[in-house]
């Protein structure tokens, strides 16, 4: 269990002084910290063909490289100067998934992945933006990392194809991190991490949509539902003038048109919550070859050794605004009475069939805990 | 040249009264009514691979068939019931193009196409609903129609996959149309026409976007041109009790970034224009084999013979909002000096040389002029 050692720090002071606003290093931020993923493991998942992995390297000439996995052999890239990064590690690692935790003064649905990066003496990506937050925690060896300030000057680099860089900046932090040190940067401030010995290094990375992809689920949404479909009307207008003229008032009328078919707030907060809930990584869904029956389940669950598990790396939510459960883009409905449990399997962690049973004792959960098995989201273990 | 006799109404009293509103039968609408095309030109059209046609028939057993176009054979079909309709006829007959023009007192950017069809005694398509508001005239022959008022008790009906019809109505009108007949529907208003001799009819269609026409045409344009890129931000957040809840709050603000990211009114009015602008049919764009040079331009103009023209069918309009010019989904800017061209030019009428002499001493008029023509959408004759 990773615990964060906020020092003279509160997570509410954080979030005041610091979240989205200042990057931080919090030396020792997990004390004593143990690696969820040995170097060797994490090579192991960047062999296989579903899981995202690059390795960045570059000579002493400052030439870089880019691989891309699935990879059979590490050897040909020699001891220095070469990082592998592997993308949404929580999807595989229960160890690795378990770096999310500590993170739960923050809602879950802003958190996106762990990425782990293994780099050797001299490696890194080079300095770069993101678009996100991100927590790096040094695990395993030492680093040197660098954060800036957000600065309209950077020049953007393109060193290789698939690599982007930006221009040399003036680091207001600048330290070497060692195991548990934990390093908060927020988006857009440039950020360089050198390795000094072999290291690895965890992103919990976070998500937050952008206006263009919004109004693009949107769109999708209202054509998948097919909504929204009424056609604008005119029935008040008065004789044109100039027949070759698409008038303010025209333009003004359709826009408002479209705004209120679509600023919906119920329309808006179920695509959102889909939106939200789909993972940007593959992961391994469960849908059993024979479908569960509510029998089953309820046979099932009557043994007290069993665990009801997420698939790792499942993304979930409550909608306060529609009391919806949401897992990985599908909405389940709720009821005043599969709340509870509702809530439970939002919060992603394993159940027991002790800590559930006496919500078993209403059919409505029987159906609710059936149909999510039957989805492949959860599993019986 | 066609020209409305609208008896005891105007045009104004035309869209106060019925315009959205009501069906409207205009008896003798147009004087001694010339037919633009005839039947023969209309099956000549209906054998192109470009152009959209459709033949309905029907047996006494009320078993309907649909067949698409192009057609190489019209006798097959016998003498009776059977209907051929073509799509979008203005886009390649000048004269059936002038059938737009009395409708002029609507914006351009309202009217869609002329749909002509040729229907053979108890020949129709059936009792149906549109989306859109339609102008139907009687050319040759005679036809029986009958016109109801929107029923929510009408039930759909599919008699062939390719054929939406609704159910039996209570008419409103029920008038036999003899040449030169208009009559006006306002959208979903349920209809029906029956030949009683062989006839032809001349759809002007009009055209409405849809909110979710909007909002997917809008997406486009966010993605196309990269913008609303910047991503949600949240520095006020507190501390979170519930993370697996989506909290109304944070829905409200996602929504609310959403809104006015892509509430801007420069960017729906320029998407509205590319939008209303684009063809819905094929249409002729006549991109010039060697481009124009404007030197070329200024050369053709002058000779006092010569006419610019549009190419059938084109749609353009100016943007009140913004001042420039779409054409055809695309967008030309217009300065103060190229105003006076720019509204001829999305007049969409054909223009001497004389005409546009003075504009022609204005170098940018010439390079406005010059880079439509190698667009294709105008052209020299
Ligand atoms: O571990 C690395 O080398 C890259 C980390 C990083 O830049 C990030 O997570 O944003
Ligand atoms: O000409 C026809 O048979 C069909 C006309 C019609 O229904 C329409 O234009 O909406
Ligand atoms: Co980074
Ligand atoms: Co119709």
């Amino acid at each position: 269990m990773y615990t964060i050692n906020w020092g003279d720090l509160t997570p509410e002071l954080f979030l005041k002084e610091y979240w989205q606003k200042k990057p931080l290093l919090i030396k020792a931020g997990f004390n004593s910290f143990q690696d969820p993923i040995t170097a060797d493991q994490l090579a192991g998942l960047a062999m296989e063909q579903e899981i995202e992995s690059r390795i960045i390297a570059h000579d002493n000439n400052e030439k870089w490289q880019v691989s891309h996995g699935p990879f059979e052999e590490f050897s040909e890239f020699g001891e220095n100067n070469w990082t592998l990064l592997v993308q949404a590690v929580n999807n595989w690692s229960e160890t690795t998934a378990a770096l999310l935790l500590p993170f739960k003064f923050l809602p879950n649905w802003r958190i996106d992945d762990v990425m782990v990066s293994f780099s050797t003496p001299g490696a890194g990506v080079g300095p770069h933006l993101d678009q996100y937050d991100v927590f790096i925690t040094q695990g395993e060896g030492k680093r040197r990392w660098q954060v800036g300030l957000p600065d309209a000057g950077l020049i953007e680099l393109v060193p290789h194809e698939d690599l982007k860089q930006v221009s040399a900046f003036k680091p207001i932090i600048d330290e070497v991190t060692e195991p548990g040190d934990i390093l908060y940067i927020p988006p857009n401030h440039p950020h360089n991490g050198v390795a000094l010995e072999n290291s690895m290094n965890y992103s919990v990375g976070f998500q937050a949509p952008s206006a263009q992809e919004m109004i693009t689920a949107l769109a999708d949404t209202v054509i998948d539902k097919d909504i929204a479909g009424q056609r604008f009307g005119d029935p008040n207008r008065s004789i044109t003038i100039s027949p070759e003229c698409l008038t303010t008032e025209d333009i003004k009328q359709l826009q408002s048109f479209m705004l209120t078919q679509t600023s919906d707030l119920d329309l808006f907060s179920d695509m959102i919550s889909s939106f939200c809930t789909r993972n940007h990584h593959a992961l391994e869904i469960l849908i059993p070859v024979e479908p569960f029956t509510e029998e089953m389940v309820v046979s099932y669950l009557n043994d007290p050794e069993i665990f009801v598990r997420p698939v790792l790396g499942i993304k979930s939510l409550i909608n306060e605004q529609n009391g919806d459960l949401y897992i990985n883009g599908d909405r389940v409905s709720i009821s005043e009475n599969t709340r509870e449990l509702a809530i439970l399997i939002a919060k992603n962690q394993p159940l027991t069939s002790e800590s559930i049973k006496s919500s078993m004792d209403c059919l409505n959960n029987i159906q609710m805990l059936t149909s999510v098995l039957n989805m492949g989201y959860w599993y019986i273990d």
